[in-house]
């Protein structure tokens, strides 16, 4: 109650399985008394690519662009694009960031890796020697919440696609860890698409019940152990 | 000679060091008397949002957007927008990709994973079945070549950010090794921005004597072993 949660949603369409589920968590985490707030990146054409348009003015050095540096720099001087000041506005106020998406080619969609890219700039997110578990977002929690479109089974130590925490690596260490974000466990609908009606309702309704309790989770221990073992 | 390359190029400077990687890629393989086509995806404001536009004309359903259904029959049908169209024919032609990029977040810069998610479509690059050895791209080969911020030691298994063979699990195993194609050892340049100008250069020949003896190289075994052994 009175916890602030953004949602940052890569789903074009708003009656899928993914938009059923934000449905539920901004339902949810409202009658909790939290304040939610969702980024629907689709929705909001979100620009994904990180250009010289994310710098407003001049250029640190004109010369020879470097997207890093220049965002760093602009991060400073508070000349970073609009766009991008508002969603790390929204980023600093929450105390739960909550990405829902569809699994695309074992990753987050690019609209949403471009948010990760151009939103988590050096000086607000991390800046030297300021990352891990010294990143400058500490305190917040993060929670990747995604479908996939193969079975439990693929993502398995001995299917195909190998252990679904794999792929999890970089989205929660890479990122989130880097910037200090504790992790909770992810939430994983396997297939959606390919189970029945009756598979789908429960899904729905375990994301319900584990959104009750979800103030009271441990986050994981984000070590190569958790991912790897 | 007479092999064809597809260079898939992310970085926003020309003069940039990964500008130069792609120069030497270019002129070496031109001067073994390859073809080669570079993607070079900020000039081309490549779109990495997966939308609706990505069809012409009518949808399959357009009561509710599914977009790996309506690419995958906008292939069948030849609707897919003139962009992926144009990038399905210079992939299907090439014997060898080349992804040249800077990491971003233990991943592809947002510009480059758009590629993926929209170029390698159901029915182009797998199917129903034909997935991983069985992938519609067999008999192509590709080879991750980036930049990193951190440096080596950073990537180690001891280190903070894990084997870098951690992060390249869903770039060659999720996505090119799904499609069939055979992976090359990655070619990794650490931290070009925080060494010594001597040691650029070194890089940069380091690189050029590579792709010397690139057709001769065996692919890795694209299984959990390589990644997490």
């Amino acid at each position: 109650p009175g916890k602030k949660v953004l949602i940052v949603y890569a789903h074009q369409e708003p009656k899928s399985f993914n938009g059923s589920l934000l449905t539920i968590a901004v339902e949810e985490l409202t009658k909790q008394g939290c304040s939610v707030t969702v980024s629907d990146l689709y929705a909001m054409q979100f620009e994904p690519r990180a250009t010289r348009n994310d710098v407003v003015g001049g250029l640190h050095n004109p010369e020879m662009f470097n997207y890093g540096v220049e965002t760093w720099e602009a991060y400073k001087r508070g000349c970073l694009s609009k766009d991008l000041v508002e969603e790390q506005k929204k980023v600093q106020e929450a105390d739960l960031l909550i990405f829902q998406f569809p699994l695309y080619w074992f990753n987050m969609p690019a609209i949403l890796k471009g948010w990760m890219d151009r939103v988590l700039v050096q000086g607000f997110a991390y800046d030297l020697s300021k990352s891990y578990d010294f990143g400058l977002l500490q305190d917040k929690l993060s929670l990747f919440s995604f479908t996939t479109g193969g079975g439990q089974e693929m993502y398995s130590k001995e299917g195909v696609g190998g252990d679904i925490r794999y792929l999890l690596w970089p989205m929660q260490h890479g990122i989130m860890h880097f910037c200090g974000l504790k992790v909770l466990e992810p939430h994983i609908c396997y297939a959606p698409e390919a189970v029945s009606e009756e598979k789908r309702k429960e899904m729905l309704t375990a994301w319900t019940q584990r959104l009750k309790t979800l103030w009271k989770e441990e986050p994981i221990d984000c070590s190569p152990e958790w991912y790897f073992k």
